[in-house]
């Protein structure tokens, strides 16, 4: 074959080209939106996008739940740790990298679990990916239960281990037995689900999950990244909420949302929390958390431990919003949760709410799509958070009101 | 079964410990050393472990080869996205998480490799397992080849791809040219590789694994983690140096070594990009990068596009350095390279050099053993930057020489 003849063999834009095509064809390929957050006035922003300058915003669609990214102390400990020590860490934890910020952030987060250890990584996605596929490692023939609804940092990890993978229905407390019943008795097992599932505003029913795991000799893995700093009366999560912490081996969380900063992290027992720093390549090959952000984080932590006024303000602001849409009788989700989702169902929809909230309104939430959520149930996901008040909530739902109708949308029962 | 039985079926706490024993038994279990740098003074530090209180060291196994960690301008710029924005960015980048900054810095990264779009990920860790588990699932059939020392990133990427990999020996043109001819000429290709590698301290000749790719219509994949903000007028890396930056088809480097901050990114074309930016979960389903540390990077980046003045005193350090060793008889690896490695050959003569060097010495230098190195090549590598002096270096030689004399260990030829 000539080499003429091989170039025309794979024409690799034409394929890249396609992928991007196949997006724009089912309405979702994603434009991300340039803002930039006021500090001290959140929800205020001001958005670039489209504009002539920046113009200002509401946010309604931030994981900053707590507005803890914006909170003095957590501003004063990153400002004292950047002249302190410096931007980066400078290395890997074991090159370098290791300081007295981790160390004692570790420590911190450890204690609010109720565990003997936790270990620091860049980010909630890769704590998740990266302990799930090395615990199946470390476990020869280990199954892992897997709720269905789990978050995509998970299933990376699932499926990055090579193990056998059983998926159970979304808190499916009979399908889980189900299928733990049919399994290997003999064989290590996992069950991996979230506390809060953030999408779907609904909550995991851990005590019963850990009876079963009890039953059938497996380790249990939670990942509560949206519910740490948020459930609990020191912000342990849903686990310190229901008091069943020390059922679980190991609890994941993020210092990106409620905390407001960046980075993950898991709490465990001594033992799984050396196994993970020890084998795991996205923990060991990688330049550590900025002693910046660790810092910032163990400020955010400690207050969260100690204040319980956030956590209150956001559940009350998350209550109101959620009366206010279903007096107003748009598609609000059931939601136990803090998150307030109105389904849509259409990609196209979706995008077309936000984008007039946006450009008439001045207001601010992404349209969830598919591979976020399955297709089919793409919706608008609300984050209200303390500081988002009344005639804030009274502006989005009349302007929601007043769109619905324009579109012709589905309205609650 | 009963349910006692089954638990004894598996005892996940002895499997865990074992897991640890094999590392205590080998001699490689790492301890992290618990440090702290002081701002300004670097490579000056503070060393907490074991000791009563911080104690002054030297570091000489930072990454931030050019302290820029600790540059006014990027202390500056932090400190003032800081105080503009807050914490962290609240969201993923389609959810509430991109930024200004985010975009500027994308830019100022395209620009700095000629390529028409830049991505930023949280690490290079995710930039090289994101980016290459994705590329290959969008080309279907595609195989991979892959230089056998290549970073665990970039491995845990093609291993999660899925798909074909051909190992070549390490800066081996003929036998990646021996892989390539044998392979399907119909099937999609890529050669994923580094510049410079920073455990052996030699560079890849990207112009003629480029001349290979043509042949053979396969695209190129550089990791410049080690050289960017290093090597080329402007800090482009290797690839600039050489004149071969539009010979690329991806260049992926880091934000946390040279340009002293934390995060990732990839620079290719405009199609590339949003390929990665559209399927990649690693990039999609992460909280962004803090502003704190894209602002800092930003400052980072533009400042050694503009000065080689960081880069002429770490060159010339690191010659001198390589000199001193090699006049005193110390085992030092052959570099062409900012990086100097000293064999040692077994895990724990490596770990009791470093050992003693700490405790007697006040110097910082961490053991590199598996699974950082092959087994049996375990070694000392030492990052001399522009701040570490003269008398410092003799100190550090002088250090050495008397260990390995205590020691009995092997000299150079
Ligand atoms: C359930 C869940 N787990 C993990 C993550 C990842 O956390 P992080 O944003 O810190 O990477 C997210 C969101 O980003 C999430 O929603
Ligand atoms: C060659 C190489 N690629 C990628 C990485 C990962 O980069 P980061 O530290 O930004 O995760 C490293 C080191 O950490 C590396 O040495």
């Amino acid at each position: 074959m000539s080499s003429d003849e091989i170039v025309r063999a794979v024409d690799y834009s034409r394929v890249f080209n396609q992928a991007i095509d196949r997006l724009h064809a089912e309405g979702r390929y994603r434009v991300f939106i340039d803002i930039l957050r006021n500090k001290g006035m959140f929800p205020n922003a001001r958005c670039f996008a489209g504009h002539n300058g920046p113009k200002p915003i509401t946010v309604w669609c931030s994981n900053d739940y707590l507005a803890m990214g914006q909170h003095p102390k957590v501003i004063a400990a990153m400002e004292e740790a950047l002249h302190d020590v410096g931007a980066g860490s400078g290395g890997t934890r074991n090159i370098g990298g290791n300081t007295h910020y981790h160390i004692d952030l570790e420590s911190e987060l450890a204690d609010l679990h109720g565990k003997e250890g936790a270990l620091l990584f860049t980010s909630g996605y890769v704590s998740n990916e990266a302990t799930l596929a090395t615990l199946a490692k470390v476990l020869p023939g280990c199954i892992i239960f897997s709720d269905e609804l789990n978050h995509a940092s998970m299933i990376a990890g699932i499926r990055n281990s090579g193990c056998e993978k059983r998926v159970f229905r979304h808190n499916d407390l009979e399908h889980l037995e189900e299928l733990l019943a049919e399994s290997d008795p003999q064989a290590p097992k996992l069950i991996a689900f979230e506390s809060v599932y953030s999408m779907d505003a609904d909550i995991a029913p851990i005590a019963e999950i850990c009876d079963l795991a009890d039953k059938y000799n497996a380790l249990t893995y939670l990942d509560e990244v949206h519910a740490v700093g948020m459930y609990g009366a020191r912000g342990g999560g849903i686990s310190e909420r229901d008091g069943v912490a020390d059922r679980l081996n190991i609890i994941e969380g993020t210092l990106g949302k409620a905390f407001g900063v960046m980075g993950g992290y898991i709490a465990a027992d001594r033992t799984i929390i050396d196994v993970i720093r020890s084998y795991a390549p996205g923990f060991i090959f990688t330049t550590s958390l900025s002693p910046v952000l660790v810092a910032g984080a163990l400020a955010s932590v400690r207050h969260l431990k100690a204040s319980s006024e956030e956590r209150e303000g956001q559940q009350a602001a998350a209550a109101q919003l959620k009366a206010m849409f279903r007096d107003a009788g748009l598609p609000v989700m059931d939601s136990t949760t803090h998150i307030v989702p109105l389904m849509v169902g259409d990609p196209v929809k979706a995008k077309r709410v936000s984008d007039i909230l946006l450009a008439e309104y001045g207001v601010y939430v992404q349209p969830i799509n598919f591979p976020t959520v399955p297709r089919g149930t793409e919706r608008l996901r609300f984050t209200p958070g303390p500081a988002h008040d009344e005639a804030m909530m009274r502006e989005l739902t009349d302007a929601l009101v007043e769109i619905w109708g324009r579109l012709e949308m589905r309205r609650a029962a």
